[in-house]
């Protein structure tokens, strides 16, 4: 009844080993059939190369299996959340790949520095504050989508128009259109978040310009784009 | 009619992501036919994995699409104005890659540190200014030309003999004989770049002899080259 | 008569060089008998390419040859002196494992800083003291294990909680039920011991909520995980 | 009449873009037959993908061809400085491989840090000093070779026990009993030089203790050596 999403999910997630951006089982995409109401995720704790479309697990956005026998990732709630609050996501991935968590552990903004970042970020990619003890201690995977979303809130952003954020101490958390989108985006924010690193070695100060970033943002994203074959 | 032009084209292009100076679509490349006054570029925002030598857009070098179905690469402009303006050129080519870009976005010259770097670039590799609000607001992609133009005659530079620039906060250009001495260089590029920033973290007041620079530039390309089989 | 426990120490050794964990030989896993009182582990200098099941040596606690022709690991008594100090451990392996072995050289702890490292280890990696010349003069490798179990011993700490430990100046050993299992570990040490030495470049005073690292490792391997299958 | 030594360069050339050591032609091989008096070596400029046997270089020690119709290696004067300098030498290798050429670009010596490099340095890495004017301007290469043994005898160095140099401004080269040996060398520079960049950056001081260092070194390659199977 759902093979069609869970086709999708599959192939969205096995993208991750094969762009690098997992050690292991650490990550997992899911995506939403916001007609139906449900989203399929990755089972936790399979490895990639023995995961088949039988394996993902469908769930109503109460978080109940509507389909499928193993435990859902157990970041789950995390995916609910945002997919309560952002009507605009169709797609969720969490990795922990490696220079995203880098700026997560460093509990750190990602400065916006250059227009591979402004291509596809409208300005810094936000790190959440750190959760309480109280957050830690009940309903951790909820509260760690209620802090991204405090954070879009606070700042007033779009979430596809910075469609990634850094949890403080955790890692990172990409959307988009869909499940393929959001790995995408995955993977832009991976590069990025290097470059960065890398930068602020050379120039510890150094910021894009912001006409420069509206610039590269719009002419690809913008009512008026003029980027790609539209 | 431009069909050996556009495989040379394509040929270059595919080029990148063998070299690992690409992601997703995030570089093109172009070759000036200078008797018929045409230059050949990669489509805009096409894969690399499924271009076809049909694909390839030609244009006059008022960027006047003479052939193609696909609207060229939206840096065309940039390549464009260096054609205009260096007769030396045969092709360009441009990227993000990942440590050229970094020193882009550092807004810093690539300093001459060795003779890996002296073998290929005679002095340092310059950083453009940054554009004026004004130069970004109207024809961007053509400003991003005038500035490199405008560095390399500030300097007095031979384009050929620094065949490579970096535009601040953006990313690297580099060109040569054609399209693929212009991705050989873009990969000498990216070593250079990369190594002068480890490079600087160990010393960071370093800089290479300029006797030690002129000899490695001059074996390989000087009037009495003895590099390689002559 | 020990043919599946060789075999098992065989397949542990060849997970070594497919996560680039080793260059040439500098690796070995070993893996105990505890009902038989055996351990086996890898020849010393033997390339990964080559070897064999016929390889693989067989020794007692004492570290008396049982089975096999070759000479076995030079390290062999630093693993021997791990199993009779620590009954839980399976299976051991120590590697030369480039950003593990950086801190070993750093003479550093490696910092636990994000939610990847508490997954794992309950708290910093510890690195151990030097040892005296007296200690490098005689029973080097012995020595090496005993430095090790001096460290575990003075901060109280669970080899199974805390699977790894780097050597002051030399490099790392990671432990677990079994060899694979150890392996495991050794690769989540070298991915996180690269993270740490990034995020402390762009924020040198940051380390985990101790919070999330209790919650982190406490839902994988706690009384009540639910990470996973279970 | 060369052939099998000719072959054994080949070899050992190939090794080279094997172990990631080389971007496009940069890097050279030579080995030395003693009793015949000559070298055999890498043409200059030849890309690895196409070399064949008969392009391999066959020279006097006084750099007179003997067999081969290409130009042999610009650096073939360093290598012959050497082997005339050194009885002990039997292969050479020069390439520009990432982290020890940073090193030469630093103008540094490669300290020695862990066991890692003291099972195969004795020590630290030298680096040379630059070269005069005058020594630029004629016989350069063979005055890089005059500066590599000056080094070694300024500071009592046996070759074989430290098997690798960084020169200058340029990058290093390294050497053993043959081609393949050397170049087995200038993996394990390659590897120590990376490991000591990151070591630095987290303990700018830090040092291995000296006996470590010799109880590494001499188990391995002493009147005494334990480690292998001998």
């Amino acid at each position: 009844m759902y093979q069609a999403l869970k086709e999708r999910v599959l192939a969205a997630n096995l993208k991750l080993p094969d762009y690098g951006l997992v050690t292991f089982t650490w990550g997992n995409v899911s995506e939403i059939d916001r007609e139906r109401s449900v989203i399929a995720i990755k089972p936790s704790g399979v490895e990639y190369d023995v995961m088949t479309v039988n394996d993902i697990v469908v769930l109503d956005l109460n978080g109940n299996i509507i389909e499928g026998t193993l435990n859902p990732s157990s970041d789950t709630p995390t995916h609910l959340e945002l997919y309560r609050a952002f009507p605009q996501l169709g797609g969720i991935v969490h990795t922990h790949s490696h220079f995203a968590t880098v700026w997560a552990q460093a509990e750190s903004d990602i400065p916006a520095l250059g227009t591979t970042h402004a291509d596809y970020f409208y300005g810094d990619i936000p790190c959440t504050r750190l959760l309480s003890k109280q957050e830690i201690a009940e309903q951790y995977e909820k509260n760690t989508g209620a802090v991204i979303i405090e954070e879009f809130q606070r700042r007033d952003l779009d979430p596809l128009a910075v469609p990634s954020v850094v949890v403080a101490g955790h890692g990172p958390f990409s959307w988009g259109k869909n499940g393929i989108d959001a790995v995408h985006n995955a993977v832009v924010l991976e590069e990025v978040a290097s470059m960065a690193i890398a930068t602020r070695t050379i120039n510890s100060g150094v910021h894009i310009q912001r006409e420069l970033s509206d610039k590269h943002y719009l002419r690809k994203h913008g009512a008026n784009a003029y980027y790609g074959q539209r």
